[in-house]
Formats: C-alpha cells, sequence, structure tokens
C-alpha cells in the first residue's frame, strides 16, 4: 500500500512491533469503526445462549451480559439472563486483552458508558456483604491510589535518570578514581576537597588525561581529552541507538506526539510498556551524556506515561477500560513535566493544554495531586543536591523596568521567528529521513550526529557542557565570587558595594560574547539534525539553551548600552545616584528561552506558569507572558503549527485537533460516504452504502455481506426501499452472534431470516427466524444531511465519536467516520488527505 | 404562578428590574427553547421580502440575510438576495438589543455558528479595500483588547475598594484629624509619628474617645468608643442596604452562584450592568466597614464580571453575541479572584474550575492575560503599602516535618465538617427568610444583623478587627519585635537566638487562645446570617478566617505539646540541639484557612494554587494539599453540593453541573414530552406534540397552532400521518414571515397552502402557496427514543443544546428541552422538580 509509508519513522514499524500486523486489513476497516456506542437500553446486550459468559477474552460479551440487569425496567420484550458474575468472571481475563485492535480508534462515550455500568453493578452489589463492600470501596479509591503510585514512581525515574546522566556526561572527561560511581561533584564532595582546578576539578577527579599522564604538557591534555571525549560520546550514541532499534523501537524520539495522539483517543500498543520505559530511561542517560543537543525533559513525559500506562493495569477500571485509562495518562503526563522544571502546576496545565484531549474536572484534582507528588519524591532524592528540582532553578530578585520590554518582546520575536525556522527545516530533514534511503540506517545516523557534535562542541567551553549546565550558567546573575569569563566585568572596586548593578563588560566578558554567538548558530543548526534521529531525544532543553544564549547576550548589549550612557533620559529611571544601574542578563537568558520555548512548541499558559515556577515570583512573570505572548503570535503568523502538531501530521496520526477552529462551510452531504446522495445522483467510484434490513435478510444473504465487505460495522434500516434508519450493528458482534447460532440454535439454517425488529413477523411456514435484536445498537448518533460540518466536528471532538450515521427526512443517506472528518480537513487546508493513515 | 416564590431571594424580583415582566409568558415558554440552532446550509434564512433587512432591532435576521452568501454551493433552490450590508446594518442596531429573552437559556451551537458565520464575512470582505482591512484587524484584536481593558479596570476598581475599605473600616475607631481622608497608617506615616500606643494609633490619629476629650478616663474612653462602633457600623450597614435596595438589587450577595449560572449560558438582564458594578463597589466598602462577618474577595469576582460585560459592548463581536461574551467573562472572572488573593494563576484555574463552563483553551490564555494584568495593576496601586496584593501574604521558610501532617489532616477534616455545617444551616436560614415574613423587611434584617455583630464583636479585639486583618495576624509567625497578645511566650533570652524556633506559651498567649476560642464561635455562627442578608457579601474572608483561628489554636497546641516533650521520640526530629523546636502555629493557620475555605467552596486545585501564591514555595504546598484534599472528601461524603452549587438549587436556577456525573439509566424515551410514546399509549395529561407539515398546512392552521399554543418552536415533519422529521422552526420567525407575507406578499391569503419542502407540489386552481423553507432550521440536532440518558446530558453540556429532538426509525416522538432534563435530574435525586424554574 503506497501510502503506508511510515516504516522509518517514529513508530518504527519496520523494527519488531508491527510483523504480524497487515496493513491491508487495517486500511480495509476504514469505513466504519470497530466499535459502536453502548446501548444503555439494554439492547446492545448479547443474545441469551448466543454467546456465553465463556466465549474467552472477550471482556465486552461480559458487560453486555452485566448490562442486562437493565432489562427490569420493561423496555425488553426478549429473554435475558446471566447477569451475575460480572467481576467475578472479568478476573479471570488476561490483563493484555483489548477491546480494540491495535492502530484504531477509541468510542469515548461507549468506554465511558461501560465504566459507568460497571460502577452501577459494583453499587448495586455493595448491600451483599463485607468482600463486595471492600470492593467497592477499593474501587472507589483506586483512582487515588493509581496516581499516588504513578506520582511516585515518575519521581523515582525522574530521580535516577537525573543522577545517572549526570554521572555519565562526567565520565566523558573524566573519573573518580576513588569511587567510580561518583560524579565530579559528589566526588570532590567527598574527598573535601577545597581546591578547584580551571575546570572545577579537584585532587579526587581525574581527568582522562590526568590519569594517562599527560596532564603536564597543555597541547597533548587536550588532544587526549578532545579524542576520549569524542570516543565515549560515540560510545554512549551507539549503546543508546542500539537498545532502542533491539529492544523498543517506540523509545525513541521525544514521544509527546505520540502520546498526544494516544490521549485524543488512539491505540498504540507497547508505546506505554515497559520495555519503552526502560529503554527510554536508559537510553535517555546515553543521548544525553553523548553531548547531543537534546534535552531529557520531553522524554520525561514519556516515562511518566509509561508508569501511569503500566500501574493502571493494577487497576482494572483504568486497565480494561482505554477512555478510563486516559485519565491516568493525562495525570502522569502532568508528573513528567512537573519532575522535568520541577513545577507541578506547570505539568498540569501543560498536560490541560497541550497534550489531554479528554480533560474533565475530576482529573485536573487528580493529575495535580500526582504532578505534586512526583515533584516531593524526587524534591525528597534531590538529584542536583541544591534542594532544588531543577539545575537552572534561579533565586534573584532583581527588579525590572518598563523600558526592556522592549528588548523582551524582540526576544519573544526572535524566539518565534526561530521556531519557524527550527520546525521549518527538521520537518524537511524528517520527511527527507522517510523518502530517502537515510532512514534504513538509523544508528548510522545517530553515530554521524553524535560523532558531527562532538568534534565540533568539544573545542567550545559552551557547547561542550550539557544543555542544562549551559542554561543554568547563562540565567545567573553575576555574583561577587563568580570569576567566570561570563562575569569578568570590571568592576569599580572603590565602591561601597563593588559588585551591586551592572559594570563596564571586560575583556572576558567580550570573548564569551563571541563564543556563544558561535554556540548559537552551531546549536540551532544542529538540534534541526537531531530531532528525530533514533534515540530517545526531547527538545526543551535545546530550544531554551539556543533562548537563553540569544537571551544572555542581547542581555550584555542593552547591559553595555545602559552603562555607556547612564545619563541617558531613556535610562534614567534604571541608574540610581552615583551610576549604578541595574541590567540583568540572565534574566534576558531567563526570557529569551522562554520565547524560543514558545516559538518551538506553541505553548502558551503552561509555558508561563513553568517559568513561573522556575522563577518563583510574580515579578518576571509580566517579562515572561510578553515574550511568549510575542513568540507565538509571530510563530503563529509564519506557520500554524507547533512542532508536535508537525510530527502528528508528518506521521499521519488520527489526531482531530481540539484548538483549531473549524472555519469552512461545508455540510455533512459533503463529506459523507457514499458521496451520491447530494445531487441525487450515483458517484460510480464510491461504493454504494452496506446496509442490513431489520426483518428482510438472510442468514445467508448477511454472511456474504460480511464476506464481500470489510467494513467494522452496518446500519440497520427497516426496509431497503424506506431506508429508515433502526439501528447500527457491529461486524464483530453479528460475526460471533451467527457463527454461534448455527453451531448451537437448533433450526437455524442458511436461509433462516435474520429478525433485528422488535415485533418480528414470523413465518410459521418457513425455517425459524434468528433474533438479533439484542446485538444491535439502538441509539447510534445521527445527524441530517444538511448539519453545518463545524457541528459535525464539534460533535466528533466533545462526544469523542468514532461515527455518526447521516440522515435525511428520517431516511439513512451515509456515514461519517473520525477519518473522513480528518481527510476533509486535511483538503481544505490543501494537504494531502490521503496522509491521514489509521483508523 | 405558586412556584414562582423566588421574589425575596437574590434575585431580588419584587424591587425594580423584573416589574414589566409577565411570569406567566416565561413559565410558557416552557417546552422548547426560543431558538433553534443556526442551519449553515442555507436554509435558516428569511425568505426574500418576507422580512426586509429594515425590520427593526432584529439582528438575527441581519445574519441569515448575510448567511444567503452561501447559497452559491447550490443547495438551495430559492432565490435570494440582499447579501450585502451585514456589518452596516448591524452597526445602526441598539447596543442593548439582544436575541434572547430575559431568565432564558442561550443556545452556545447557534451563538458560536452566528461568530464564525460573522468572522467569514469579515475575512471575505477583507480583500475590498483599506476599510475592511483595518476592521479585520481590529477583530482579530477586539478579544485581546477587551480583556486587557478588564483586566486594568477590574485593578483599578479592586484597588479603590481596597483603599475605600481600610478608610472606612478605620473610621468607625477614629479620625485623622489633619486629613480626614487617610486611614490611621497612612496618618501615622504622614505625620512621620515612631510612637504609637497600644492600639497602633499616633499623636495624629484622634480616636473618638480622645476626640470627646474623654481619652483620660478609661472606662468613659471604651464606652464612646464602644458606642460609636456600632453607630457607625449601623450607619454603614443602612447605607449599604439602602443602596442596595434602591439602585441595584442585584448588587447583593457574592454573585457567584448568579455568575456561574450566566457562564452555563443563561440570560440575567442588568445582573452585570453599570449600576450593579457601582452599587456593589461602594456597597462592599460600606459592607466590610460595618463590621459584618463577610468579605469583599467573592464580590470582586462580580466586579470583574460587571467590567468585563460593560466592556465587551465595545466589541460587537462579544457584546453581541451571548456565547461568546461569556468567553470575556471567564477571563474577568480569573481576574476577579487575581486581585482578590492576589493569584493570577489561582484566578484562572479558580475561573476554569468553578465557574466557567464552556472554556475553550483560547480562552485559558486570555483569562491568564487578563489576571496577570489585573493584579499588576493592582500592584501598582499598591492599595495595602506593602508591595503585596493581599494583607495576608506571607513570607517566612520555617520548614515542616511530615509528622505535623497528622494535625494537619485533622484541620482538613475539620474543615470539612464545618463547611457542611455551615452550608446546612445557612442553606436552612436562606429557605426560612424565603417563605417567612423575614424576607419582606431586607433592610432591617440588615440593620439587626449588622448591630448584633457590632455589640458582640466589640469587646474581643480579634472580632473587633476587620476579617483579612485578623487572617493576616494568625498567618504571622512571631519575630523578635512582635509584642503582641499572640506572640507573649517567655523566651529564654540567654540563648544566642533567643527567638529562633518556639518557646513555652506565657500568660498571653493563653488568653489569647480562649479569646480566639469565642471568637471562633462568634464568626460561625454569625456568618450563617450574615450570607444572604442583602447587601454585598462573600463568604471566603469568613471562612477563612474561621479556619485560621481553629488552625492557629490548633498549631498552638501542637507547639506546646512539643515544647512540653521536646525530648519525646515522635518529636525528634522537629528539636535541634539545644531544645530548640520548630513549629509554626502561622503555618497551622493557613494550613486551617485553607481547609475550612475548602470545606465551604469545595473548591480543590485552584484553592491549593491560590495559598501556593499566597505561600509563594513548594514547601507548604503538601501540607495545604493535605488540608485541601481531607477537607473536600470529609465535606462531600457529609453533604455532596457546595455553598455555591446549593444556593444555585435554592434559587431554582437552570444549571446543568457539568461536573457531577449523571449515573442513572434512564433513556430518552423516560424524559421526552409528550411522554406517551414509550408504551404505545397516550397520557392524557400531557398534550400531544405539537408538529407542523411541510406541505399540506395553510396559514389558518398555523396562525391557529401560534394563538393556541406558547412554544418557542416547532418541529416540521413530512406529514402528520408519517411524522418524519424534515426540521425545526421557531415560532418567532414564524409569526413575523406569516405576518410579513400577509402583508407585503400578493396573493397570501389565508387558506393559501404553506410549503416547507423543497419541491412542493403547487395546486394550479388553488391560492398562492407561501414558501418556508428559508425559516427552517434542516439540522435540527436529534437523538433516539433509546439513547442513555448519560449520553443525552453529556450533549446538553458539550454541545450547550437547549433543546433536541427524538425519534425512533425515523418518526419524531419527542422532545427533550434543557429544562425537562434539569427536572429528571431533580427527580431522580429526589428533589422537587418544581424548584427548576426558569427556561
Amino acid at each position: 500500500m503506497a501510502q503506508f509509508t511510515m516504516e522509518t519513522d517514529a513508530l518504527l514499524v519496520d523494527y519488531n512491533y508491527m510483523e504480524n500486523h497487515d496493513p491491508k486489513t487495517r486500511q480495509a476497516t476504514d469505513d466504519v469503526g470497530n466499535s459502536t456506542r453502548l446501548n444503555n437500553g439494554g439492547a446492545t446486550s448479547h443474545q441469551e445462549g448466543v454467546i456465553s459468559a465463556t466465549s474467552g477474552s472477550d471482556d465486552e460479551a461480559m458487560l453486555d451480559i452485566a448490562m442486562d440487569g437493565r432489562d427490569d425496567q420493561g423496555l425488553n420484550d426478549d429473554h435475558v439472563q446471566g447477569s451475575t458474575n460480572f467481576l467475578e468472571s472479568q478476573d479471570d481475563l488476561p490483563v493484555s486483552s483489548g477491546q480494540y485492535e491495535d492502530f484504531h480508534t477509541i468510542d469515548w462515550l461507549r468506554d465511558i458508558a461501560r465504566d459507568r455500568m460497571r460502577h452501577r453493578h459494583i453499587i448495586k452489589n455493595k448491600q451483599d456483604g463485607c468482600i463486595p463492600k471492600i470492593k467497592s470501596a477499593h474501587d472507589a479509591w483506586s483512582g487515588w491510589v493509581c496516581v499516588l503510585l504513578v506520582g511516585v514512581s515518575a519521581g523515582v525515574c525522574a530521580g535516577i535518570i537525573d543522577i545517572g546522566t549526570t554521572w555519565m556526561s562526567d565520565l566523558k572527561q573524566g573519573i573518580c578514581l576513588e569511587a567510580f560511581w561518583l560524579n565530579r561533584e559528589q566526588c570532590c564532595w567527598s574527598g573535601n576537597a577545597t581546591t578547584f582546578d580551571d575546570e572545577g576539578g579537584c585532587s579526587q577527579w581525574y581527568t582522562w588525561s590526568k590519569l594517562f599522564g599527560v596532564s603536564s604538557s597543555k597541547g597533548g591534555s587536550y588532544i587526549i581529552g578532545y579524542l576520549l571525549y569524542i570516543v565515549w560520546a560515540l560510545i554512549f550514541g551507539a549503546i543508546a541507538a542500539l537498545f532502542v532499534r533491539v529492544f523498543a523501537p517506540y523509545a525513541c524520539g521525544s514521544g509527546i506526539p505520540e502520546i498526544k495522539t494516544i490521549l485524543s483517543g488512539f491505540i498504540i500498543r507497547g508505546y506505554l510498556g515497559k520495555w519503552t520505559l526502560l529503554v527510554k530511561s536508559v537510553g535517555m542517560m546515553l543521548a544525553v551524556a553523548a553531548g547531543l543537543s537534546l534535552g531529557k525533559e520531553g522524554p520525561f513525559v514519556h516515562v511518566a506515561c509509561c508508569c501511569g500506562n503500566i500501574f493502571s493495569y493494577l487497576f482494572p477500571k483504568y486497565g480494561r477500560n482505554e477512555a478510563k485509562k486516559r485519565e491516568i495518562l493525562s495525570a502522569a503526563s502532568a508528573a513528567g513535566v512537573s519532575v522535568a522544571f520541577g513545577a507541578p502546576i506547570g505539568g498540569v496545565l501543560f498536560s490541560l493544554e497541550e497534550v489531554s484531549y479528554y480533560f474533565p474536572l475530576k482529573t485536573l484534582w487528580r493529575s495535580f495531586f500526582c504532578a505534586l507528588m512526583a515533584a516531593f519524591v524526587l524534591r525528597s532524592i534531590n538529584p542536583f543536591g541544591n534542594d532544588h528540582l531543577v539545575m537552572f532553578y534561579i533565586d534573584y530578585n532583581e527588579p525590572w523596568y518598563i523600558q526592556e520590554l522592549i528588548p523582551f518582546i524582540l526576544l519573544g520575536a526572535l524566539g518565534g521567528i526561530y521556531g519557524w525556522f527550527f520546525i521549518k527545516f527538521n520537518i524537511k530533514w524528517c520527511k527527507y529521513r522517510k523518502t530517502s534511503s537515510l532512514g534504513k540506517y538509523p544508528i548510522i545516523e545517530v553515530l554521524i550526529v553524535v560523532f558531527v557534535t562532538a568534534l565540533l562542541s568539544f573545542p567550545n567551553s559552551y557547547t561542550r557542557m550539557n544543555g542544562s549546565e549551559l542554561i543554568r550558567l547563562l540565567v545567573q546573575r553575576c555574583g561577587p565570587e563568580d570569576s567566570t569569563e561570563l562575569c569578568d566585568y570590571s568592576r569599580n572596586m572603590t565602591n561601597d558595594h563593588p559588585y551591586m548593578g551592572s559594570a563596564i563588560a571586560s575583556d572576558g566578558v567580550i570573548r564569551a560574547v563571541w563564543k556563544l554567538a558561535l554556540a548559537l548558530l552551531f546549536k540551532s543548526l544542529i538540534t534541526i539534525f537531531t530531532f528525530g534521529i533514533k534515540v530517545p531525544c526531547g527538545l526543551f532543553i535545546p530550544s531554551m539553551a539556543v533562548g537563553a544564549i540569544l537571551g544572555r547576550v542581547m542581555g550584555i548589549g542593552v547591559e553595555q548600552l545602559v552603562m555607556a550612557y547612564p545619563n541617558s533620559p531613556i535610562f534614567t529611571n534604571m541608574c540610581q545616584s552615583r551610576q549604578i544601574c541595574t541590567v540583568t542578563p540572565g534574566l534576558y537568558a531567563m526570557v529569551g528561552a522562554a520565547a524560543a520555548l514558545g516559538g518551538v512548541t506553541r505553548m502558551t499558559v503552561s509555558l508561563v506558569v513553568i517559568m513561573f515556577e522556575l522563577t518563583g515570583g510574580l515579578q518576571y512573570i509580566v517579562p515572561m507572558m510578553a515574550a511568549a505572548m510575542t513568540s507565538k503570535w509571530v510563530g503563529d503568523a509564519l506557520g500554524r503549527e507547533g512542532i508536535y502538531d508537525a510530527h502528528i501530521a508528518l506521521n499521519g496520526y488520527p489526531y482531530l485537533d481540539s484548538k483549531e477552529e473549524f472555519t469552512h462551510q461545508t455540510i455533512a452531504a459533503d463529506v459523507m460516504r457514499p458521496r451520491c446522495w447530494r445531487y441525487g445522483l450515483e458517484v460510480r467510484n464510491d461504493p454504494p452504502l452496506c446496509v442490513i434490513t431489520q426483518d428482510s435478510m438472510t442468514v445467508d444473504e448477511i454472511e456474504g455481506i460480511l464476506k464481500t465487505t470489510e467494513h467494522n460495522g452496518f446500519p440497520v434500516v427497516v426496509s431497503r426501499e424506506s431506508q429508515y434508519l433502526v439501528g447500527f450493528v457491529l461486524r464483530r458482534d453479528l460475526n460471533l452472534a451467527i457463527a454461534n447460532a448455527l453451531k448451537n440454535q437448533e433450526g437455524i439454517v442458511s436461509n433462516s431470516p435474520v429478525y433485528f425488529a422488535s415485533h418480528n413477523t414470523h413465518n410459521p411456514h418457513g425455517p425459524l427466524g434468528l433474533k438479533l435484536r439484542k446485538i444491535l445498537d439502538l441509539a447510534p448518533i445521527t445527524i441530517t444531511d444538511h448539519t453545518p460540518m463545524e457541528t459535525v466536528v464539534e460533535m466528533f471532538r466533545k462526544l469523542g465519536l468514532r461515527q455518526t450515521l447521516v440522515t435525511h427526512n428520517g431516511r439513512l443517506l451515509g456515514i461519517i467516520t473520525k477519518k473522513d472528518v480528518l481527510r476533509h480537513i486535511a483538503q481544505l487546508q490543501n494537504q494531502d488527505p490521503e496522509n491521514i493513515l489509521f483508523n
């Protein structure tokens, strides 16, 4: 199938997950979703005897049987039994059994109805003694227990990854001889070192050159260091790429586009499994340690979601219900951002704004709890030894002035332009990778990128250190003890407070600015080629690093401008008496980081709140807001999509964006299939709608339809002539019901009539009729052919539909599936509608 | 009408707003919403000539004419003209003209479709030159400009109210003789006073007793002070009550229940008007100054929403579209909480969690901007002179210990119990007020409450000060300079740091604890009677004050326990060497405040975030979270509803709670009217459904239906026998169309047939037919009779429906309106369904 060209991309279907998955069947289930909404009226229940409660791993069958308790309302004249033992029999099911196929869309309404059913069953049984009472309490608490476990495990994972990353990163440059498991900082602490050499080392810490005894000659030391830096980077990179390739192909990339898609109601089996968790965690450490221009903050979200998925299987309420599971995953993604940035509120808002699709308010509270627990656990682990959750927490409190908003807004605009530039070229490169032979050699690609990165980044001290260290350095202010290049100002030591306020730059600062400019160029280019290679890689840190460099450089520029003209009326309020002016280049770096991150991801509130939690005060929230707003507007003006949406589109995931407004004037009749009905003439290449009549078809005819078509469901109508809609029946249910009836029910032969009607007119002379009303969904969602598509899109988004039936004056005209809607939107946006791959 | 008994309650219909509003017509419009969804297919457009573009204030007509541009899609065979001048003619409309009646529910889908239509019109016209380009830019920016204005004005209002309140509160006790417009603090500053007397006064500040020259005798001074305190309180209370009664009856109460209802899509004219704004602002100052147990934080939300409403009229995009206006109101309510607590993020989350109903993500970003601007402006005004936005900002950083979670959780439970107790008795008292003659004398009630409050609160210094001052006092820690009763500890002055850690309590603390216990009792009782009287009153501050007292007392208890047994193994980690133990009673007060507020309002995330922003660190967020969670769980276990939802139910507002899950098993057929269809027999007291046929009725017959029924709309069916649904037509459109046709169209007589069908079979011998397809909504939302009610409720909530039509096999069976759903829910919850009053 030509359009099925995702082999080399994020999902890595060529590796090992999809080998036994035939794209053809997937493609073929296109017309109709593989499931219909659950009918509460007792009408979807399987017919007694047709599907026995022991029919294997079909937990839907269990459910339907449990639903029969509803029949006492007198709605249904059919006889139903076997409503007990719902929970017991469910416990026997294998845990991994799901009711959806891989790469299919879920039906939210149906899943949520299933959960309410289960809940009612538990409530009803509650009176029956002690054990059901405990079960009921367990059920009520399981959501909280689950998010607690997820939060704690996300915090622990983050702690381990943080510590591991620091250790491996330091390993590239040297080793702690007395205790090799310590990183440089811990090594020096453990030795009670008080003297540090110029690279921050101490007597216990041996750089490789020192270890090999070439520390005396400066040039030799440099070359040994350079070589071993490259060698270690290549080793780390190779291990990471191999791990991903062999054990868990889904562990590559940032994972956020896929998690967005999964949360919007899509099934990707194994994407959140334990192997992915393990390989992603180890791979993240290795990839960061390899010195690649990538971060571990985005992948933290994936790791946390893996934890969420794994723990959800402990609680059948969540593990067995895809819609409910997504509540846990929403909370987990909040925990991921919470530990990545030490920002629990920001995490919740990130989950709400960027990742989640269906976010009931109950989830908000649980997500917050989960995010808070994760942050709390991580703080207890204290991976950086500084009582903060992130490396680049800032705690200064210098004022900013209203005229500084101009450079801040300028930074925002530059961030927006950078974001557009990055997205455009990254997507171009990813498309090239998909279509060229480059995609066939992922490990070689990783090694090339690692080699180039290591080769070019070692000479420049700002690129040699890893991303979060660089950001930490850039956002700091220069205190009295700072003797780094970046803080080499010529201060007037005769002052009372020589370190108060800004100062004229010395040579060190000017040198640093040049090196930073080179680092900016290098980082912004290499990140384009890095994001998308087959190792775990996030782009929060590289984006922020680029922005921070830009911001620091601009901040130093503004500072020097103010120091050059301290008496200018423009700067008069920034300078106190005796020419002490306050410009904080570190703040500019922070604002720049926010701007670049905003430009790349198009986050809004969550970005500002994360920055607020990093800086911890209302004071800097206005500069951040100004930069984030400008960045978003400039970015949106240049290109609509953020990086995650761009990657979703690139991979053809069926993601119906809930943020984009549908502004076109088409109506349902333009989108539904078959297309023929609107003008009263049939379009030849569109096959007619496949329907089943309620009482005039035989078992044979239905079996024929099942054989010749591959739709996942069929509308049932009164008669082929009238086309009045009765309900909707699933292929799977129909298959099962007919097979069972032929096997177990006497008198059912291939020419038996099949009745879906409630009062069927049984012919006493013909063969016995097969009554299938029980498997009929009597409440399919319908719309009229004149319904504007904006309403239809709204219904798909808000109700989480898989398909809707289109009627005209009560007669069935056609069907619209989620894929039809996505194709229609793609068409209207002049994109290739065949790019939408899955159901 | 018997059930229309809200005269004396919050909406105060007896005062002056509703005099010319006949409850009967309101009641009568019950069956069907007064509007149907807008049909994008060009089919709702008014017929050419039937309704001219000059038909007065009917902006819907304008809209429909503008919609005719859609006809080029070839869907419609009728001729339409006059699609120009949409915007121009709209500008002539009076600003106040709306398309909904007072006390009616809006149709979100329709309003949002109207806005998209307007937007498309502007985009289409954009090419036509410079002025349309400016208009388009203005339209694109108007949302941001509007929320900016709202934020700034909310900040300014809050600043004025804060300053006014402090001044008036101080006026009760004394006056600044040199400058009467200064409050005590400013007065003392202005005089450069360095000595303060024991009540915090200074030489410039004259207490009333000092002014009257009785300062020498202690007893006389006290009595004069007491008397003048009561007199001032009565004066303030009387003015506030009179203002509310005479100028703006809607200004009473906290306003949050009504704003929740308005945001859920209900029209209450004048509730957010300029008079309400003015009276509420002044009334708030007076009511707080009167010393009543109420706060101004809740009413800030109402004030901000008034600003939002007023400014939205500057932008037709928002002012003329009720659904779009609610986006501004959501942002405004965020700004209200932002200025109330200095918590912009908390404000946004409050708006999201508690107040708003329909919260698109775009709104999140704007709300945040609005909240931030409001906080920024208020900080610039700096009403408390302490660089903080709230009086009780805390800035200490003492640690807390894990075993302290036990008292924190206990505080949470007590807060939950208090919340339940308060809600239960407050609702009982409000019901008594509604049904007894007490409701007829609102001003006298206010005066009684003021008198009792003043009489009882003056003797106790903790009740004499106003609520936020009390909270500020209780949440502080005791520093070295504190010489208040509450900080009267016996410290070991021989220590190096005598003020480090906790200490044994002296007499002052024990005295303070007794006084606090009395204050607790008094405050918790009087608030029950205060919340609901006819002055502006919020209950954030009184609830928090009760919780803070409880927390402080418990904190002192824990502190003394630890000091008594510093060597106990339980407390060992709390005490460092030399018996310096750290227990911060102020933190307990903060946690208690959060718990009580949580118990009363059942806020969750927003509560914790507000508290986080008040305390400014992740450190105390875990205690807050523990208390808030316990409080919510305990409260929910005792009684489901928060105070706002309880007041909504009390007033019978049609509020379909989006948080409560619908867990019952009923189906649409149980709820729809008429009820007869389900069992095939007609229920006699339910009139049959009133339908119009598409081509077999005459003008006369339709006029008959219009005269004999009072439904707001009618389903149109193929024929009376078949009942196949064609569409839905509004009473108003039908009335207008027929009247116009009879007047202007030649050949239309009373026995002319009316055609709604697209291809009508015109009888050449009969009179000319009236074609009304244009006013027919061809895309009404329909469901089948077997649809579970949980799905129906979901659709009403998420799509913002007013009504839905119920079909069976394509035939129309009945109709379900929002009111039917609400009545059904009330019935299932064993409440009186007749309590739901409005449409």
